[in-house]
């Protein structure tokens, strides 16, 4: 079987390579072909992994990408929130334009004889808007209160329609918010999340700029690749026009987070933990989803960690166990 | 004031025109200047309306379309479900390509200097798929079941996030199925549930497809054109990203609509229904919505009638009697 993933130099798109080349095979048959596709060309290789350097926001990439007929394909090539948010032209093209050509790509291809590749579209819960009830469920209304939640919603309903045509057999996961995110401190609103458990558990500063109280939901970069190789699986069949699922995380506070923190790299970690209130983060935060109901995501299977200290062991696992070795 | 109907050879397009020419005004301001613009010429002329022959489709034609910069746009053009279903790729240009050319036409006038027009688009129950509650609320999700669904739900995502960046004060309103539809019969699945009134109101013979028991949300075109001018006037700033609202509407059942056509009509009326089962149609409006709870409408003051009596009463005033002329 031939796999590709779009997006592959990114933080997930490589995660998810390593694991597909670990396991040898997605959707119980062997990988034959493992192609990784990005703006800058991926950085992994191996017997059986191809790279390419595309940008789906071009028809003639978007072409070249699916010339080679993938079984399935991963597409989680976008510009983040807030580059969508300041470069409102960019956005459109590389977050609707992109998928759309990919999509018509893949249409243009069926035309030529029978295709309809298996598409993972890594959606986000920034398809949401605020306000929420307190736990939002499935039939919840997509109501972006950014320029990047819009195109993905868009991205949700032009793959819900081009499987129902039979040009696709797509599905769309929002994932919930990375955390730990590994890496450096990056400037998203949302990297507080991550950087007051990463940073002390190395013994280092993190700023905290929201009060304890504020509450989001989590999942682990290993859970999100489980997701998306469980999406490459299974029978979508009974889904009808209903292809975009939200996948199940963790709902926790901060304070919670902090708790689990304490629980791992104990007082002197928390104490890195530096209190510094700032009110336009708080307020962006404040219009984020606390908590949601995923019956489809769950009842399909789709699993994230049970709790949060789940999430701290599989940072400390994949991240500062394979960085300092073996012990 | 420059108001400007896109679509304006429609029928809903036409009907606005007129009554936009009967007041003289709207949103509580004069009306300059009427453009009617369409693919066709529209038919209507006097003072004060000018005709203009474009696609929107045509990125060419939309910059012209809005090169008079209207403060009022109402857009309504579109294919319909039928042929957007037949012909995909006309669907999507018409219908996304050319409401995102329109927005886009705006911005760009908007880059020249301060634009940000009221666009009143029209949307759809479409945007709806079933399994559906007893009534829909406003937070319902849309996961439409056809392309033309598809396309008009892109378009009220793109519609709220260029009026939440500031370059248009736009409102998406869905229509309810429109009844009594005057002219000829036609061959969309929903046609029946106008012509079963308006032919044996004039003594001609209608066919019925579906059992007594089908129920689904209508208006009167009398009220669709007033929740299209009142759309045109009322203050949106309260509403955020949330600017798609299902209008209200009547919710009746095939029955019901009998039981109405017996009051104007008399039993001789009601014996013109011949029955003549049809499974594809009845399967396909199985999908439909049926009922709704139109909370955020209702609140900002659109109004539908109260009863199906009343949307007979309209077509009886507006296109019988206006056919014979005044008693």
């Amino acid at each position: 079987m031939h796999v590709m993933i779009i997006g592959a130099a990114g933080m997930l798109g490589r995660k998810l390579a390593s694991r597909l080349v670990a396991r040898g095979e997605v959707a119980g048959r062997p990988i034959d072909l493992l192609t990784l596709a990005d703006v800058i060309e991926p950085s992994q290789c191996g017997p059986g992994i191809r790279t390419l350097t595309a940008d789906v926001s071009s028809l003639g990439d978007a072409a070249e990408l699916v010339a080679g007929r993938p079984d399935v394909i991963f597409h989680l090539a976008a510009i983040v929130s807030g580059e969508a948010e300041a470069d409102f032209e960019k956005g459109y093209r590389i977050n609707l334009d992109g998928t759309r050509h990919l999509l018509e790509a893949i249409r243009s291809a069926g035309a030529q004889g029978p295709y309809c590749p298996r598409l993972v579209f890594s959606s986000s819960l920034a398809v949401f808007g605020a306000p929420f009830p307190e736990e939002i469920p499935d039939e919840f209304f997509a109501t972006p209160s950014t320029s990047y939640g819009t195109q993905k919603a868009i991205g949700e309903l032009l793959l819900a329609d081009y499987s129902r045509r039979g040009f696709i057999d797509g599905i769309a996961i929002r994932l919930p918010t990375i955390c730990i995110r590994p890496g450096k401190p990056n400037k998203a609103a949302s990297g507080f999340f991550s950087s007051i458990l990463r940073e002390p558990l190395v013994g280092e500063e993190a700023v905290l700029p929201v009060p304890e109280s504020v509450r989001h939901w989590f999942a682990s970069p290993r859970a999100a690749v489980g997701f998306l190789e469980h999406a490459a699986g299974i029978d979508l069949s009974g889904l009808g026009a209903r292809r975009s699922l939200t996948m199940p995380g963790v709902s926790a506070t901060v304070g919670e987070e902090i708790e689990a923190l304490r629980r791992f790299g104990g007082e002197r970690a928390v104490r890195l933990i530096r209190r510094q209130p700032d009110e336009t983060i708080a307020r962006i935060v404040l219009g984020w989803p606390q908590r949601f109901d995923p019956k489809a995501a769950l009842a399909l299977g789709f699993r994230a960690e049970p709790d949060f200290d789940a999430i701290v062991r599989v940072h400390i696992e994949d991240e500062l166990a394979a960085a300092t070795g073996p012990a």
